[in-house]
């Protein structure tokens, strides 16, 4: 039992939860809570740190018979938690790593891809990917200067879906968007001055969505690589949505379409 | 100009930020940063602190002619701000008091309510009333377990919303939901285990949304209350949508339908 906060393992997870740097050199990141951990791949676990009053709970019968688990004092946990009331439990998971290939679904089904650009906050981005499944997504294409998806705020807003979705951090993302072109995909900007109504547009075909930044939405050479330009209309003085909002009602009609032709 | 931090004013507006009942004593809430301020109408306006460094820059000019501006050093305004990195604007803002009747449109515009049950999060509640004033939402209606709606994180995240959506709070919310089945509107829960899915309902006709817990959703009680459930389909293995996106999807949808029958 590691019963100091000065223990190396201690600095090391903290190292993980904290610099995206120290994730990518180890090809590792931090997944906290009971629920979050009940929804990883066995086989990708590297290790278990649990408080002794976890330890104690039914709950931690799962992930017993995982080979390294290290059991620390409810202190030391604290000090490894990246939450203000922790749960007991978190996990030490390898990184993924899928290629392109693994956005396009099977053939007969089509392509449904966000391909995210410059957004900033953690908790839009993990709300997008939850969002992101149950609208059936099949791909996340981001820009490297989009937030880590390995942020525990965003592992903690995907509710696990981080696990589900594939996703890519591209080094030239405007790039993959053409290559998606290529591929039959139809490429949609969300855009505060677009030119059709997004419930207008057929997207049971193979399609893209393009998000940009919170503040400024997408660049202009990023909108320009659009098929077409959606806006979603807007009522009151509103001008622009949350951007999880905004994605997650376009991925919403493109789910319902599919539903409706299916 | 206030060049302390212990000047009593910066307790004052301290305790604003801090304290929903100092709000509500004081009948006063805090909207803080250039863009939230422009929105204030002028009359609700009771004073405005400005730091130095704003003072000197054009976007100042809006706020003069203002009766009470107090200009305070830029050291005092990082002490008033609830932001890490202040705009140097803030605003002491009368608090809104509105009546059920506010919630219902004019004649022949069918009303559109979200009825909001112990929804916990600050940013969740202002992207929802954000989105929802995109949407066309007539009224908000709250629970007392709801976050305080005067809560800075929510007035931030309704980016100026707040100042025109309709709200209210209520002692007893489930009698005011059968009060508006009274008056004839139709009330969808969005629920986990809806008969309904969502796509399938007619919203043109006066409706209203309820919403629950993030972590929980509706209490059964509060569920019970509906006229139909509803559920959005979900694919992948996402059991639910964080509130702020099912809320909106909803809203949305009855938009795209009002949209499509005018």
């Amino acid at each position: 039992m590691i019963s100091s906060t000065s223990n190396k393992q201690v600095k090391y997870v903290n190292s993980l939860l904290k610099k995206a740097k120290a994730r990518r050199e180890e090809d590792l990141f931090v997944a906290e809570g009971l629920r979050i951990c009940r929804e990883i791949p066995k086989e990708r676990i590297c290790a278990i740190y649990m408080s002794e009053s976890f330890a104690g709970q039914a709950s931690a019968d799962i992930f017993r018979g995982i080979a390294h688990t290290e059991l620390v004092t409810d202190e030391v946990f604290r000090a490894l938690s990246d939450t203000q009331t922790p749960q007991g439990i978190l996990a030490l998971v390898k990184q993924s790593h899928y290629s392109p290939e693994d956005m396009m679904p099977d053939a007969g089904k089509p392509a449904l891809i966000l391909a995210i650009e410059r957004l900033q906050d953690p908790g839009n981005l993990g709300t997008i990917i939850r969002a992101g499944e149950g609208a059936g997504v099949t791909g996340i294409l981001m820009d490297r200067e989009t937030a880590d998806i390995y942020n525990p705020k965003v592992i903690r807003a995907t509710m696990g879906s981080v696990f589900r979705v594939p996703f890519i951090y591209a080094d030239d993302w405007k790039q993959s968007v053409l290559s998606l072109k290529s591929q039959g995909v139809r490429v949609f900007a969300a855009h505060l001055k677009g030119s059709a109504d997004y419930d207008d547009v057929d997207y049971t075909g193979p399609s893209a969505f393009l998000i940009g930044n919170e503040a400024v939405g997408l660049t202009e050479e990023a909108a320009s690589l659009a098929d077409v330009r959606l806006k979603i209309p807007m009522l009151g003085r509103v001008e622009s949505l949350n951007a999880a909002v905004a994605s997650s009602v376009l991925m919403f009609e493109a789910a319902r379409q599919r539903r409706r032709k299916a």
